[in-house]
Protein backbone atom coordinates (compact mmCIF):
# COMPACT_ATOMS: atom_id res chain seq x y z
CA UNK A 1 0.00 0.00 0.00
CA UNK A 2 1.44 3.26 -0.78
CA UNK A 3 -0.72 6.95 0.52
CA UNK A 4 -0.65 10.59 0.64
CA UNK A 5 -1.83 10.43 4.00
CA UNK A 6 -1.03 7.88 6.71
CA UNK A 7 -4.09 5.37 6.30
CA UNK A 8 -5.04 2.13 8.24
CA UNK A 9 -4.51 -1.07 6.37
CA UNK A 10 -6.63 -2.82 8.62
CA UNK A 11 -9.72 -3.49 5.93
CA UNK A 12 -7.16 -4.91 2.96
CA UNK A 13 -5.24 -6.76 5.42
CA UNK A 14 -8.04 -8.87 6.79
CA UNK A 15 -8.75 -9.81 3.40
CA UNK A 16 -5.42 -10.48 2.42
CA UNK A 17 -4.75 -12.59 6.17
CA UNK A 18 -7.18 -14.86 5.11
CA UNK A 19 -5.11 -15.99 2.04
CA UNK A 20 -2.38 -17.23 4.74
CA UNK A 21 -3.71 -20.54 5.78
CA UNK A 22 -7.41 -19.72 4.92
CA UNK A 23 -8.61 -19.26 1.33
CA UNK A 24 -5.42 -19.83 0.25
CA UNK A 25 -2.50 -22.45 1.12
CA UNK A 26 -0.07 -19.62 1.65
CA UNK A 27 0.17 -20.84 5.20
CA UNK A 28 4.21 -21.06 6.28
CA UNK A 29 4.11 -17.78 7.99
CA UNK A 30 4.04 -13.95 7.22
CA UNK A 31 5.13 -10.66 7.92
CA UNK A 32 4.47 -6.86 7.36
CA UNK A 33 6.23 -3.72 7.90
CA UNK A 34 4.86 -0.35 7.61
CA UNK A 35 7.10 3.14 7.60
CA UNK A 36 5.54 6.01 10.06
CA UNK A 37 7.97 8.63 8.74
CA UNK A 38 11.43 6.92 8.33
CA UNK A 39 10.81 4.77 11.18
CA UNK A 40 9.51 1.41 10.39
CA UNK A 41 7.38 -1.49 12.19
CA UNK A 42 8.18 -5.29 10.95
CA UNK A 43 5.53 -8.06 12.12
CA UNK A 44 6.94 -11.32 11.47
CA UNK A 45 5.55 -14.67 12.15
CA UNK A 46 6.38 -18.04 11.00
CA UNK A 47 2.46 -18.98 12.39
CA UNK A 48 0.34 -19.19 9.34
CA UNK A 49 -1.31 -15.52 9.17
CA UNK A 50 -5.23 -16.75 10.36
CA UNK A 51 -4.09 -18.39 13.49
CA UNK A 52 -1.37 -15.80 14.73
CA UNK A 53 -1.75 -13.68 17.59
CA UNK A 54 -0.02 -11.05 16.07
CA UNK A 55 -2.22 -10.70 13.04
CA UNK A 56 -4.81 -10.49 15.20
CA UNK A 57 -3.28 -7.67 16.77
CA UNK A 58 -2.68 -6.30 13.40
CA UNK A 59 -6.66 -6.63 12.27
CA UNK A 60 -7.44 -4.54 15.31
CA UNK A 61 -5.25 -2.19 15.60
CA UNK A 62 -4.97 0.55 13.04
CA UNK A 63 -1.45 1.38 12.48
CA UNK A 64 -1.51 4.23 10.30
CA UNK A 65 1.23 4.02 7.60
CA UNK A 66 1.97 5.87 3.83
CA UNK A 67 4.11 2.67 3.06
CA UNK A 68 3.08 -0.50 3.90
CA UNK A 69 4.74 -4.19 2.31
CA UNK A 70 2.87 -7.17 3.48
CA UNK A 71 3.93 -10.78 2.47
CA UNK A 72 2.40 -14.44 3.38
CA UNK A 73 4.54 -17.04 2.48
CA UNK A 74 4.31 -20.59 1.07
CA UNK A 75 7.65 -22.24 1.31
CA UNK A 76 9.18 -22.78 -2.17
CA UNK A 77 12.44 -22.31 -1.26
CA UNK A 78 14.22 -22.29 2.23
CA UNK A 79 12.94 -23.75 5.48
CA UNK A 80 9.53 -22.92 7.22
CA UNK A 81 11.82 -20.58 10.21
CA UNK A 82 11.56 -16.82 11.52
CA UNK A 83 14.72 -15.87 9.35
CA UNK A 84 13.12 -16.94 6.25
CA UNK A 85 9.62 -14.55 6.50
CA UNK A 86 9.43 -11.62 4.72
CA UNK A 87 9.03 -8.80 4.54
CA UNK A 88 13.05 -8.51 4.79
CA UNK A 89 14.95 -5.19 5.85
CA UNK A 90 18.12 -3.49 5.82
CA UNK A 91 19.81 0.08 5.74
CA UNK A 92 21.18 1.74 2.95
CA UNK A 93 21.89 5.53 2.43
CA UNK A 94 20.43 5.95 6.17
CA UNK A 95 17.22 4.85 5.54
CA UNK A 96 15.57 1.43 6.05
CA UNK A 97 14.84 -0.87 2.59
CA UNK A 98 11.57 -3.29 2.90
CA UNK A 99 11.78 -5.72 0.25
CA UNK A 100 8.87 -8.81 -0.39
CA UNK A 101 8.81 -11.40 -2.95
CA UNK A 102 6.56 -13.70 -5.08
CA UNK A 103 7.80 -16.36 -7.00
CA UNK A 104 10.85 -17.88 -7.18
CA UNK A 105 14.85 -17.70 -8.55
CA UNK A 106 16.61 -20.59 -7.48
CA UNK A 107 19.07 -20.46 -10.13
CA UNK A 108 19.97 -16.68 -9.06
CA UNK A 109 23.63 -17.10 -7.08
CA UNK A 110 25.03 -13.99 -7.58
CA UNK A 111 28.38 -13.43 -5.83
CA UNK A 112 27.97 -11.19 -2.65
CA UNK A 113 31.03 -9.48 -1.42
CA UNK A 114 29.71 -6.06 -0.19
CA UNK A 115 28.12 -5.27 2.81
CA UNK A 116 24.46 -6.93 2.70
CA UNK A 117 24.40 -10.76 3.40
CA UNK A 118 21.53 -13.10 3.36
CA UNK A 119 20.27 -14.47 7.31
CA UNK A 120 18.19 -16.97 6.00
CA UNK A 121 18.29 -19.16 3.24
CA UNK A 122 15.85 -18.29 0.75
CA UNK A 123 16.74 -17.34 -2.85
CA UNK A 124 14.34 -13.84 -2.02
CA UNK A 125 16.75 -12.76 0.32
CA UNK A 126 19.68 -13.45 -1.68
CA UNK A 127 18.15 -11.43 -4.69
CA UNK A 128 17.22 -8.62 -2.31
CA UNK A 129 20.94 -8.32 -0.84
CA UNK A 130 21.93 -8.09 -4.32
CA UNK A 131 19.90 -5.42 -5.28
CA UNK A 132 21.26 -3.35 -2.12
CA UNK A 133 24.74 -4.34 -3.26
CA UNK A 134 24.37 -3.36 -6.76
CA UNK A 135 22.60 0.25 -5.88
CA UNK A 136 25.92 0.81 -3.19
CA UNK A 137 28.22 0.15 -6.03
CA UNK A 138 26.58 1.65 -8.34
CA UNK A 139 25.55 5.14 -6.44
CA UNK A 140 28.18 4.75 -3.71
CA UNK A 141 27.66 6.86 -0.52
CA UNK A 142 24.48 9.15 -2.18
CA UNK A 143 21.41 7.81 -2.63
CA UNK A 144 20.41 9.16 -6.67
CA UNK A 145 17.63 10.91 -8.05
CA UNK A 146 14.37 9.54 -7.94
CA UNK A 147 14.27 9.00 -11.61
CA UNK A 148 17.75 7.57 -11.75
CA UNK A 149 17.20 4.67 -8.66
CA UNK A 150 14.37 4.06 -10.30
CA UNK A 151 16.00 3.35 -13.90
CA UNK A 152 18.77 1.35 -12.00
CA UNK A 153 15.69 -0.83 -9.92
CA UNK A 154 13.92 -1.49 -13.02
CA UNK A 155 17.14 -2.64 -14.55
CA UNK A 156 18.55 -4.71 -11.83
CA UNK A 157 15.05 -6.43 -11.30
CA UNK A 158 14.68 -7.36 -14.71
CA UNK A 159 18.21 -9.03 -14.99
CA UNK A 160 16.98 -11.13 -11.47
CA UNK A 161 13.85 -12.38 -13.33
CA UNK A 162 15.54 -13.78 -16.34
CA UNK A 163 16.35 -16.58 -13.47
CA UNK A 164 12.89 -17.30 -12.21
CA UNK A 165 10.13 -15.34 -11.23
CA UNK A 166 10.62 -11.80 -9.69
CA UNK A 167 7.20 -10.45 -9.12
CA UNK A 168 8.37 -8.04 -6.34
CA UNK A 169 7.94 -4.65 -3.62
CA UNK A 170 10.45 -2.57 -2.47
CA UNK A 171 10.22 0.57 -0.71
CA UNK A 172 12.36 2.72 1.38
CA UNK A 173 9.67 4.91 2.78
CA UNK A 174 9.51 7.48 0.00
CA UNK A 175 7.81 5.39 -2.71
CA UNK A 176 6.76 2.02 -3.51
CA UNK A 177 8.95 0.10 -6.39
CA UNK A 178 7.08 -3.44 -7.72
CA UNK A 179 8.51 -5.33 -10.49
CA UNK A 180 5.43 -7.65 -11.81
CA UNK A 181 7.10 -10.49 -13.64
CA UNK A 182 3.75 -13.00 -13.90
CA UNK A 183 1.08 -11.62 -11.94
CA UNK A 184 0.24 -7.93 -10.33
CA UNK A 185 -2.79 -6.03 -9.70
CA UNK A 186 -3.11 -2.43 -8.13
CA UNK A 187 -5.90 -0.09 -7.67
CA UNK A 188 -6.19 3.58 -6.98
CA UNK A 189 -9.11 4.53 -4.40
CA UNK A 190 -9.63 8.21 -4.66
CA UNK A 191 -12.18 10.57 -4.65
CA UNK A 192 -15.27 9.67 -5.29
CA UNK A 193 -15.06 6.85 -2.34
CA UNK A 194 -17.04 3.98 -2.86
CA UNK A 195 -17.77 0.69 -1.35
CA UNK A 196 -15.44 -2.01 -1.31
CA UNK A 197 -16.55 -5.70 -0.52
CA UNK A 198 -13.35 -8.08 0.41
CA UNK A 199 -13.41 -11.36 -1.83
CA UNK A 200 -11.91 -13.49 1.36
CA UNK A 201 -14.13 -12.50 4.01
CA UNK A 202 -17.81 -11.34 4.33
CA UNK A 203 -16.57 -7.85 5.10
CA UNK A 204 -17.65 -4.23 3.34
CA UNK A 205 -16.44 -0.62 4.07
CA UNK A 206 -17.56 2.15 2.72
CA UNK A 207 -14.39 4.70 1.97
CA UNK A 208 -16.24 7.30 1.74
CA UNK A 209 -16.91 7.26 5.39
CA UNK A 210 -13.79 6.73 6.43
CA UNK A 211 -11.74 9.51 4.02
CA UNK A 212 -10.72 12.70 3.26
CA UNK A 213 -11.75 14.33 -0.51
CA UNK A 214 -7.58 14.04 -0.76
CA UNK A 215 -7.12 10.97 0.48
CA UNK A 216 -5.10 8.79 -2.16
CA UNK A 217 -4.58 5.17 -1.61
CA UNK A 218 -2.53 2.62 -3.92
CA UNK A 219 -3.03 -1.05 -3.08
CA UNK A 220 -0.68 -3.37 -5.15
CA UNK A 221 -1.40 -7.24 -4.99
CA UNK A 222 -0.35 -10.14 -6.59
CA UNK A 223 -4.40 -11.05 -6.95
CA UNK A 224 -7.18 -8.39 -6.20
CA UNK A 225 -8.59 -8.21 -2.88
CA UNK A 226 -12.26 -7.09 -3.63
CA UNK A 227 -14.93 -7.99 -6.38
CA UNK A 228 -16.46 -4.76 -7.21
CA UNK A 229 -13.01 -2.40 -7.70
CA UNK A 230 -11.54 -1.61 -10.63
CA UNK A 231 -7.98 -3.63 -10.64
CA UNK A 232 -5.50 -3.35 -13.36
CA UNK A 233 -3.51 -5.55 -13.99
CA UNK A 234 0.43 -5.41 -14.33
CA UNK A 235 2.01 -7.18 -17.80
CA UNK A 236 4.65 -9.15 -17.68
CA UNK A 237 8.16 -7.34 -17.26
CA UNK A 238 6.41 -4.08 -16.16
CA UNK A 239 8.33 -1.94 -13.73
CA UNK A 240 6.32 0.78 -12.01
CA UNK A 241 6.82 3.54 -8.88
CA UNK A 242 4.02 4.78 -6.88
CA UNK A 243 4.55 7.39 -4.26
CA UNK A 244 1.62 9.63 -2.96
CA UNK A 245 -0.47 7.30 -3.77
CA UNK A 246 -0.24 7.79 -7.73
CA UNK A 247 1.33 5.75 -9.81
CA UNK A 248 4.75 7.88 -11.83
CA UNK A 249 4.19 8.09 -15.46
CA UNK A 250 7.47 7.92 -16.73
CA UNK A 251 8.11 4.24 -15.06
CA UNK A 252 4.42 2.98 -15.97
CA UNK B 1 17.85 -12.26 29.02
CA UNK B 2 20.27 -14.86 27.18
CA UNK B 3 18.96 -18.52 28.50
CA UNK B 4 20.48 -21.91 27.54
CA UNK B 5 17.13 -22.82 26.64
CA UNK B 6 14.41 -20.54 24.86
CA UNK B 7 12.45 -18.87 27.99
CA UNK B 8 9.38 -16.36 27.55
CA UNK B 9 9.91 -12.89 28.96
CA UNK B 10 6.29 -12.08 30.11
CA UNK B 11 7.15 -11.98 33.88
CA UNK B 12 10.15 -9.64 33.91
CA UNK B 13 9.33 -7.83 30.90
CA UNK B 14 5.51 -6.91 32.96
CA UNK B 15 7.86 -5.72 35.76
CA UNK B 16 10.14 -3.38 33.27
CA UNK B 17 6.85 -2.16 30.99
CA UNK B 18 5.90 -0.76 34.32
CA UNK B 19 8.66 1.81 34.47
CA UNK B 20 7.74 3.05 30.45
CA UNK B 21 5.59 5.75 31.98
CA UNK B 22 4.17 3.71 34.83
CA UNK B 23 6.68 3.35 38.54
CA UNK B 24 9.19 5.06 36.61
CA UNK B 25 9.54 7.97 34.05
CA UNK B 26 10.48 6.58 30.96
CA UNK B 27 7.38 7.21 28.57
CA UNK B 28 9.05 8.55 25.07
CA UNK B 29 8.95 4.84 23.51
CA UNK B 30 9.96 1.39 23.79
CA UNK B 31 11.17 -1.43 21.76
CA UNK B 32 12.01 -5.51 22.46
CA UNK B 33 13.46 -7.72 20.13
CA UNK B 34 13.28 -11.19 20.39
CA UNK B 35 16.26 -13.75 18.52
CA UNK B 36 14.27 -17.10 17.60
CA UNK B 37 17.31 -18.41 16.02
CA UNK B 38 19.24 -16.23 13.58
CA UNK B 39 15.85 -14.60 13.02
CA UNK B 40 14.69 -11.33 15.01
CA UNK B 41 10.82 -10.16 16.48
CA UNK B 42 11.42 -6.59 16.46
CA UNK B 43 9.06 -4.27 17.97
CA UNK B 44 8.70 -0.69 18.88
CA UNK B 45 6.50 2.10 19.62
CA UNK B 46 6.95 5.70 20.27
CA UNK B 47 3.42 5.18 22.50
CA UNK B 48 4.64 4.68 26.45
CA UNK B 49 5.14 0.78 27.38
CA UNK B 50 2.04 1.16 29.89
CA UNK B 51 -0.24 2.24 27.47
CA UNK B 52 0.75 0.34 24.31
CA UNK B 53 -1.19 -2.51 22.83
CA UNK B 54 1.53 -3.93 21.49
CA UNK B 55 3.48 -4.01 24.98
CA UNK B 56 0.06 -5.39 26.04
CA UNK B 57 0.31 -8.20 23.41
CA UNK B 58 4.29 -9.22 24.33
CA UNK B 59 3.01 -9.80 28.19
CA UNK B 60 0.03 -12.40 26.87
CA UNK B 61 1.83 -14.08 24.15
CA UNK B 62 4.44 -16.16 25.59
CA UNK B 63 7.58 -15.71 22.64
CA UNK B 64 10.40 -18.12 23.41
CA UNK B 65 13.86 -16.67 23.03
CA UNK B 66 17.28 -17.43 24.18
CA UNK B 67 18.27 -14.22 23.56
CA UNK B 68 16.07 -10.85 24.60
CA UNK B 69 16.99 -7.37 24.01
CA UNK B 70 14.07 -4.62 25.81
CA UNK B 71 14.23 -0.78 26.47
CA UNK B 72 12.50 1.96 27.44
CA UNK B 73 13.20 5.63 26.29
CA UNK B 74 13.59 8.25 28.19
CA UNK B 75 15.04 10.82 25.09
CA UNK B 76 17.14 12.72 25.57
CA UNK B 77 19.01 13.14 22.93
CA UNK B 78 17.16 13.07 19.75
CA UNK B 79 12.69 13.26 19.50
CA UNK B 80 10.49 10.79 20.26
CA UNK B 81 9.92 8.93 17.02
CA UNK B 82 9.63 5.77 16.35
CA UNK B 83 13.16 5.80 13.76
CA UNK B 84 14.59 6.85 17.63
CA UNK B 85 13.25 3.98 19.73
CA UNK B 86 15.42 1.09 20.90
CA UNK B 87 16.61 -1.14 19.80
CA UNK B 88 18.61 -0.84 16.93
CA UNK B 89 18.46 -3.68 14.47
CA UNK B 90 21.78 -4.01 11.48
CA UNK B 91 23.07 -7.04 9.70
CA UNK B 92 26.66 -7.90 9.77
CA UNK B 93 28.35 -11.40 8.75
CA UNK B 94 25.09 -12.47 8.01
CA UNK B 95 23.45 -12.44 11.22
CA UNK B 96 21.00 -9.45 12.68
CA UNK B 97 22.82 -7.61 15.67
CA UNK B 98 20.50 -5.71 18.27
CA UNK B 99 21.86 -2.87 20.32
CA UNK B 100 20.10 -1.04 22.86
CA UNK B 101 21.74 1.98 25.07
CA UNK B 102 21.13 3.48 28.48
CA UNK B 103 22.75 6.90 28.56
CA UNK B 104 24.10 9.37 26.33
CA UNK B 105 27.14 10.22 24.22
CA UNK B 106 26.30 13.30 22.94
CA UNK B 107 30.13 14.62 22.10
CA UNK B 108 30.43 11.39 20.18
CA UNK B 109 30.39 12.27 16.76
CA UNK B 110 32.68 9.57 15.01
CA UNK B 111 33.48 10.12 11.21
CA UNK B 112 31.06 7.19 9.60
CA UNK B 113 32.25 5.92 5.86
CA UNK B 114 30.85 2.47 5.87
CA UNK B 115 27.48 0.72 5.06
CA UNK B 116 26.20 2.03 8.66
CA UNK B 117 24.51 4.75 9.06
CA UNK B 118 22.06 6.16 11.64
CA UNK B 119 18.54 6.61 10.04
CA UNK B 120 17.05 8.34 13.42
CA UNK B 121 18.74 11.43 15.25
CA UNK B 122 19.95 9.51 18.40
CA UNK B 123 23.87 9.49 19.59
CA UNK B 124 22.69 6.16 20.27
CA UNK B 125 22.44 4.70 16.83
CA UNK B 126 25.08 6.95 15.49
CA UNK B 127 27.49 4.61 18.50
CA UNK B 128 25.98 1.31 16.85
CA UNK B 129 26.72 2.21 13.91
CA UNK B 130 29.82 3.05 14.83
CA UNK B 131 30.67 0.20 16.36
CA UNK B 132 29.50 -2.23 13.24
CA UNK B 133 32.02 -0.46 11.28
CA UNK B 134 34.54 -0.59 13.46
CA UNK B 135 34.08 -4.50 13.50
CA UNK B 136 33.67 -4.72 9.51
CA UNK B 137 36.81 -2.48 9.15
CA UNK B 138 38.80 -4.81 11.52
CA UNK B 139 37.87 -8.19 10.67
CA UNK B 140 36.56 -8.13 7.21
CA UNK B 141 33.67 -10.22 5.72
CA UNK B 142 34.50 -12.96 8.42
CA UNK B 143 33.44 -12.87 11.90
CA UNK B 144 36.36 -13.26 14.00
CA UNK B 145 36.41 -15.83 16.84
CA UNK B 146 34.19 -14.93 20.31
CA UNK B 147 37.39 -14.22 22.35
CA UNK B 148 38.73 -11.97 19.21
CA UNK B 149 35.40 -10.49 18.89
CA UNK B 150 34.83 -10.20 22.60
CA UNK B 151 38.66 -8.23 23.19
CA UNK B 152 37.23 -6.07 20.01
CA UNK B 153 34.08 -5.04 21.50
CA UNK B 154 35.15 -4.04 25.21
CA UNK B 155 38.14 -2.09 23.44
CA UNK B 156 35.57 -0.27 21.61
CA UNK B 157 32.74 0.28 24.31
CA UNK B 158 35.48 2.04 26.21
CA UNK B 159 36.67 4.29 23.47
CA UNK B 160 32.59 5.24 23.18
CA UNK B 161 32.17 5.45 26.89
CA UNK B 162 34.88 8.35 26.86
CA UNK B 163 32.40 10.75 25.73
CA UNK B 164 29.45 9.87 28.41
CA UNK B 165 27.49 7.50 29.53
CA UNK B 166 27.80 3.94 27.49
CA UNK B 167 25.19 0.99 29.64
CA UNK B 168 24.83 -0.93 26.40
CA UNK B 169 23.67 -4.33 25.28
CA UNK B 170 24.57 -6.00 22.03
CA UNK B 171 23.34 -9.57 20.49
CA UNK B 172 23.48 -11.42 17.69
CA UNK B 173 21.54 -14.32 18.82
CA UNK B 174 24.57 -16.48 19.93
CA UNK B 175 26.03 -14.49 22.83
CA UNK B 176 25.16 -11.31 24.50
CA UNK B 177 27.36 -8.43 24.88
CA UNK B 178 27.33 -5.88 27.72
CA UNK B 179 29.01 -2.86 29.36
CA UNK B 180 28.55 -0.92 31.96
CA UNK B 181 29.21 2.62 32.58
CA UNK B 182 27.58 3.86 35.05
CA UNK B 183 24.53 1.15 36.56
CA UNK B 184 23.92 -2.08 34.86
CA UNK B 185 22.42 -5.27 37.48
CA UNK B 186 21.80 -9.31 36.83
CA UNK B 187 21.03 -12.03 38.14
CA UNK B 188 21.50 -15.45 36.94
CA UNK B 189 18.48 -18.00 37.44
CA UNK B 190 19.41 -21.48 37.70
CA UNK B 191 18.30 -24.76 39.81
CA UNK B 192 17.45 -24.65 42.35
CA UNK B 193 14.72 -21.99 41.41
CA UNK B 194 12.89 -19.90 44.34
CA UNK B 195 9.79 -17.45 43.65
CA UNK B 196 10.35 -14.12 42.86
CA UNK B 197 8.01 -10.96 43.71
CA UNK B 198 8.68 -7.74 41.42
CA UNK B 199 9.40 -4.47 42.46
CA UNK B 200 7.26 -2.58 40.04
CA UNK B 201 4.02 -4.79 40.23
CA UNK B 202 2.32 -6.71 42.88
CA UNK B 203 3.35 -10.12 40.82
CA UNK B 204 5.09 -13.06 42.12
CA UNK B 205 6.51 -16.04 40.16
CA UNK B 206 7.53 -19.33 41.19
CA UNK B 207 9.92 -20.40 38.89
CA UNK B 208 10.20 -23.61 40.13
CA UNK B 209 6.81 -24.39 38.39
CA UNK B 210 7.61 -23.21 35.29
CA UNK B 211 11.02 -24.66 34.50
CA UNK B 212 13.15 -28.18 33.86
CA UNK B 213 16.45 -28.38 36.48
CA UNK B 214 18.66 -27.69 33.35
CA UNK B 215 17.63 -24.67 32.27
CA UNK B 216 19.56 -21.22 33.21
CA UNK B 217 18.53 -17.50 32.45
CA UNK B 218 20.65 -15.00 33.14
CA UNK B 219 18.92 -11.65 33.65
CA UNK B 220 20.94 -7.75 32.94
CA UNK B 221 19.01 -4.85 33.59
CA UNK B 222 19.75 -1.12 35.12
CA UNK B 223 17.70 -1.64 37.89
CA UNK B 224 16.93 -4.96 39.59
CA UNK B 225 13.06 -5.88 38.72
CA UNK B 226 12.55 -7.99 41.99
CA UNK B 227 12.97 -7.40 45.63
CA UNK B 228 14.13 -10.82 46.88
CA UNK B 229 16.95 -12.11 44.37
CA UNK B 230 20.69 -11.71 44.14
CA UNK B 231 21.27 -9.19 41.97
CA UNK B 232 25.02 -8.03 41.20
CA UNK B 233 25.95 -5.01 40.28
CA UNK B 234 28.36 -4.18 37.00
CA UNK B 235 31.35 -2.18 37.86
CA UNK B 236 31.83 0.81 35.59
CA UNK B 237 33.89 0.13 32.97
CA UNK B 238 33.18 -3.82 33.16
CA UNK B 239 32.22 -5.67 30.12
CA UNK B 240 30.59 -8.90 30.29
CA UNK B 241 29.59 -11.53 27.58
CA UNK B 242 26.83 -13.98 28.08
CA UNK B 243 26.17 -17.04 26.83
CA UNK B 244 23.00 -20.08 27.25
CA UNK B 245 22.63 -18.04 30.75
CA UNK B 246 25.80 -17.85 32.03
CA UNK B 247 28.34 -15.11 31.87
CA UNK B 248 32.11 -15.70 30.32
CA UNK B 249 34.68 -15.81 33.13
CA UNK B 250 37.44 -14.58 30.68
CA UNK B 251 35.34 -11.39 30.22
CA UNK B 252 34.09 -10.73 33.65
Amino acid sequence: MNCNTPTDIVFSFTGFATRGGGTADHHDGWGIAFFEGVGVRLFVDHEPAVASPVAALIKSYPIKSKNVIAHIRKATQGEVALENCHPFVRELWGRYWVFAHNGDVPAFQPELDGPYRPVGNTDSERAFCYLLQQLRQRFGDQRPTLLVLTQALQELAAQIAVHGTFNMMLSDGSALFVHCSTQLHYVIRQYPFSTAQLSDQDMIVDFSQVTDRSDRVAVIVTAPLTQNENWIALQPGQFMVFIDGCPLPHAA
